[in-house]
């Protein structure tokens, strides 16, 4: 029977709010918001595209010099490929595109790759679209931060040999901005990602007016030309990796359908506008740098930004609204870490609520943000980027793959699940854990879009991993299936213990019948005693136990029991080899062997509680390492009986 | 009543061997010694020698350099003042020997600086001494493994960037020698020391020889002169610093005072014969170096040592004899760190038996060493070469201070003990700490000679302090002071610890009359339910309490307690703020305050142990935080009840 409730007092769903006092931490990152807070934490359209796409918008700033750069050779650039290619590049984004703005209708839950291969593919190919969504986005901090950081050492070398630190810095900065929560770092990053939007679509716009007008001029003073392909031919290899190249502008964009959730009701279409709307400014603002970029004759080169070039050309000096270009593209290009700091906790989250990762990554923190998520985010890119010393270079090659890899694997998902829904009847309903499949009278076009998707996104993928492989590449290769194996372990431990704490087939209680207690001391004093006292009132069956080292001690503690000890017995261990602990874990061991079915053994420690924490070092921790001990042995129970001193 | 039987048992002074199986450590550092091998783990005059006495012995290989340095200007060298400097720096090691023989025979059980302070000097004293000591033994460990690793780079300019790496791990080895334990670690370093005696006496003698017969040359080649007192006029103060350096032949004298109780029986005397030996041999190599290199005009230098201009003028070449002479006072410098090793653990011992250092380092080790204060004194000293980058010209001002306080203290110590001694009848006794103080009838001549000797030292030490202050010199002066301070604070903490637990004025044992559980539960499940039956055993007023952040979950937890909960209450405590511990914290405390004077309240924790200990990482660990927060709370005791999957 359930006493629900006790004389006096109303204990049940007592409110215990337990609001936590301001200090450093909540000065930092804000009160604790209640969980009856959530639904209001959540984003328009306008605040969504700067949370979610300046990853996506950031990518505009280096994708066209990554493919000039494979076209440099023989000292002439094959600039005639650039607009092609870009006008390709642009038409993958839009199949991308549409297909994630199904994603996004389809799963208003948050459909990720992860959840749409979980749902549609199965496990397998699920934990590979999680492995390669959580390298892509610490990756994605890591470059960007860097990306962003060797932007300001250029304009400032003397902050060179601090860049490292001030990658760090900034990131932390970030992570402050997340731990407050999503509305918050929405509002701090708007502005930045829209005044990108704003200079660089001002740049274009200008440029194509001169165009147009036949007063845009060529590059002047362009920087050296680096010519490391001289003897190389133009073949299909050269084409599809100045391609693959490019597709550098894609990535990010899978952001949006990830965090369907934070959005404001109907989630799926805000979310499904806001995705469109990307893609109509990343694809504008992509082809506008290309075109601009070919008809300065600008030089892709290390020393200075094919963005720099147009906006000087443009501009036709370094004035204002160059710098304002510049600085635009450098905040964009260390906000797309905040993409990473908005995404990879979600996933996390939910590839913890599946089982797959630790389940602490699941628990919302105090601002009702995916704290600990964010926090290993940050920890993790911090380490490679000490590691890799802020290099962009060293960093670069890592970093596609997971993006590719994950388009398919959604792609190919989506495609499986319009299948399934041609399938069905019309008005048919089947539930699946992320979504509800209906019948789809246009599922065959969709099929069909969808197919195209993955097969192009596979090459890009396939494209990259060859050329790249040796750059580094292979370690992402590397890290995927380890990732996988590592969840795999992971969810067979949940599932293990499920199965060992389950109360299905529980038999009949164990009742304790006997109760006996061991009593280790040191030495005879008002600790020792009062750990007496409380083994007093559990039993009668009372075994106080000392480790003999010293005769004298010995002798002491003997003669003070017979004084203090209150008739219980005294059993005295020698230890010629000085250990303590051995000897009286070997003489437990021995009771506990011994011990009967329903006898039930408690050690009760006297806990010595100094004033300070820090006066622990001053004493030996027996009873830490005794209770560590003793944890994994059957049929004992550790109790500390703690003694304060003033 | 004691009951010292049990049936069937016989518990008194049970044997528990404990004697661990074979591992690493057991091969590393040997197996356990019992502790009734104490006695025989004693060693001889010739291996205490080499045991005590290569700290000492290795000055010689750079105390009359260190003299000459100071006597260089002018483009030429005041040679005239070396052997009357020297022989006036024999005569203080005279003196000092002297003193540490009467030292070595009023204290047989131990007779450092510190005890000698401390029973004739006061506590203040007493612990400056300890604090020099500790300071100059591990500044003798960092000063002589660089010093030695310096040579070795010297000869082998390839291992330069290697000699940190070099430095800690030669430490390494001498650290297990000596946690091996002192017969072994004296086996060990007999065959170097003696080695270092044989080719410097050889060296001497050799070259003796030639200056009698007129055959000795002067040192051909000779390293360049660096000038560095060009416009300096020889004054006092110069010749005060060149003595002063010259003492540097001095350090490590006292090491034998500290180790008196290593000897075989009887210890005094032989220790008392030991150190007149070493005096001996140190003088005799000290001057005979200091002649030579006057005699051969050898040229101190950081290109060359006066050692090796010695050995090869007298040798007529580098050949085998050159060789062996410089590899024997290579490893004589690395092996004097071993002296910092056999007195640091007994210096810390006895000061941690006062209770003016953690209790730890008065244990000891299996091997029957105090093996944390060898660990201790390793760690501190690889760190010092660390951050100095083996470097032991910025370790050299450091160094003397301490032993000349050290020195200063001790011969202060003994002088008022001859007065002390003076004082008392014939045949009276005096029982003090360290000792037995009797009437002696040549009080008045050994007050004398202690009493120059503690002038001569003070001078020193002043002499040192004033002319190396700025070069590094105040570090110390800043460090013991602190020391100091830090002795205090942990010999208030043990005393005032002894008051608040001892049994004095003990009034009547507190008698627990009511015991209340409370139980804290995430969810229904074996592991919950074992903790709810062991609490049955406990008593009757058992609380069950749940922290409610979902309220899916909690409806969950409500049924199924309703099924399994044996009747027993649950309070569901609701966390708004998405808190575990803060609100089972402030329910308990509640609790607590309104607890009656004879209750108790036991926190019953289902603590779940996994199969494996890094499986932890994947659960909250809230029952290790309860526990850390509650153990500071009076009358709370917790209780874990682990549950073991398997």
């Amino acid at each position: 029977m359930l006493n629900k409730e006790e004389s006096g007092e109303n204990i049940l769903h007592r409110a215990a709010d337990g609001l936590p006092p301001r200090n450093l931490l909540t000065w930092l990152i804000g009160r604790p918001l209640p969980t009856a807070d959530a639904p209001h934490q959540t984003i328009g359209k306008a605040v969504g595209m700067a949370v979610f796409a300046s990853d996506a918008l950031s990518s505009t700033a280096y994708a066209t010099q990554e493919m000039m750069v494979i076209l440099v050779f023989s000292a002439t650039i094959a600039y005639g490929y650039v607009i092609p290619l870009s006008i390709a590049i642009v038409a993958l984004l839009a199949i991308v595109i549409l297909s994630y703005e199904q994603i996004v209708h389809a799963y208003p839950d948050g459909g990720g790759a992860y959840i749409v291969a979980r749902d549609n593919l199965g496990e397998i190919p699920s934990q590979i679209a999680g492995a390669a969504l959580l390298t892509d986005y610490i990756l994605t901090a890591a470059v960007s931060i860097s990306a962003g950081v060797a932007q300001i050492v250029s304009a400032f070398p003397v902050l060179f040999p601090h860049r490292v630190f001030l990658s760090v810095g900034l990131l932390f900065l970030i992570l402050l901005i997340n731990l407050r929560g999503v509305r918050e770092s929405g509002q701090a990053v708007s502005f930045p990602s829209y005044f990108f939007v704003g200079v660089i679509g001002l740049t274009v716009i200008i440029g194509g007016y001169q165009y147009l007008t036949g007063s845009l001029g060529t590059v002047i003073n362009p920087p050296p030309l680096e010519t490391i392909h001289a003897t190389q031919a133009i073949t299909l290899l050269v084409i599809l990796r100045a391609f693959s190249s490019g597709t550098a502008a894609l990535t990010g964009i899978e952001a949006i359908s990830n965090g369907v959730t934070a959005f404001k009701e109907p989630r799926g279409r805000n979310a499904g506008i806001t995705l469109i709307w990307m893609g109509l400014i990343l694809g504008s603002l992509f082809l506008g740098i290309s075109f601009l970029g070919v008809h300065i004759s600008a030089v892709p080169s290390a020393h200075e930004t094919v963005i720099s070039q147009i906006a000087r050309t443009v501009y036709h000096d370094q004035n204002f609204l160059y710098l304002a270009t510049i600085a635009g593209t450098t905040t964009i290009l260390i906000l797309a870490t905040n993409t990473s700091f908005a995404d990879f906790p979600r996933v996390s989250a939910i590839l913890s609520k599946d089982g797959f990762l630790p389940r602490q990554l699941a628990f919302r923190g105090s601002r009702l943000v995916y704290s600990r998520g964010i926090v290993a985010l940050a920890v993790i890119a911090s380490l490679l980027i000490i590691i890799l010393q802020a290099s962009v270079t060293l960093l670069i090659p890592l970093y596609a793959i997971g993006v590719f890899l994950s388009f398919t694997l959604s792609q190919s998902g989506m495609a499986h699940r319009w299948f399934k829904s041609g399938k069905l009847a019309p008005g048919q309903e089947i539930r699946e854990p992320g979504s509800i499949l209906r019948h789809d009278s246009h599922w065959k076009i969709k099929l069909v879009i969808n197919s195209i998707g993955a097969v192009a996104t596979f090459c890009v993928m396939m494209v990259f991993a060859i050329t790249k492989f040796i750059h580094g590449a292979y370690i992402v290769l590397i890290i995927i299936p380890m990732l996988v194996v590592f969840f795999s372990l992971i969810h067979r431990h949940y599932k293990q213990l499920a199965n060992e704490l389950s109360l299905d087939h529980y038999g009949e209680p164990f009742r304790i019948a006997r109760h006996r207690v061991i009593l280790p001391i040191s030495g005879v004093h008002r600790g020792s005693l009062a750990a007496l006292y409380y083994a007093r009132s559990l039993t009668d069956d009372i075994t106080a136990v000392h480790i003999s080292v010293d005769p004298d001690e010995t002798r002491k503690v003997q003669e003070k029991w017979d004084m203090w000890g209150d008739g219980a017995r005294l059993v005295v261990l020698d230890s010629p080899y000085r250990l303590l602990l051995e000897p009286l874990i070997k003489y437990i061991f021995n009771v506990v062997d011994k011990r009967q079915p329903d006898e039930i053994i408690t050690i009760v420690v006297p806990q010595f509680v100094p004033q300070h924490w820090y006066h622990n070092v001053l004493h030996m921790q027996t009873a830490f390492w005794l209770r560590l001990t003793l944890l994994f042995k059957r049929g004992i129970v550790v109790t500390d009986v703690p003694y304060q001193v003033d």
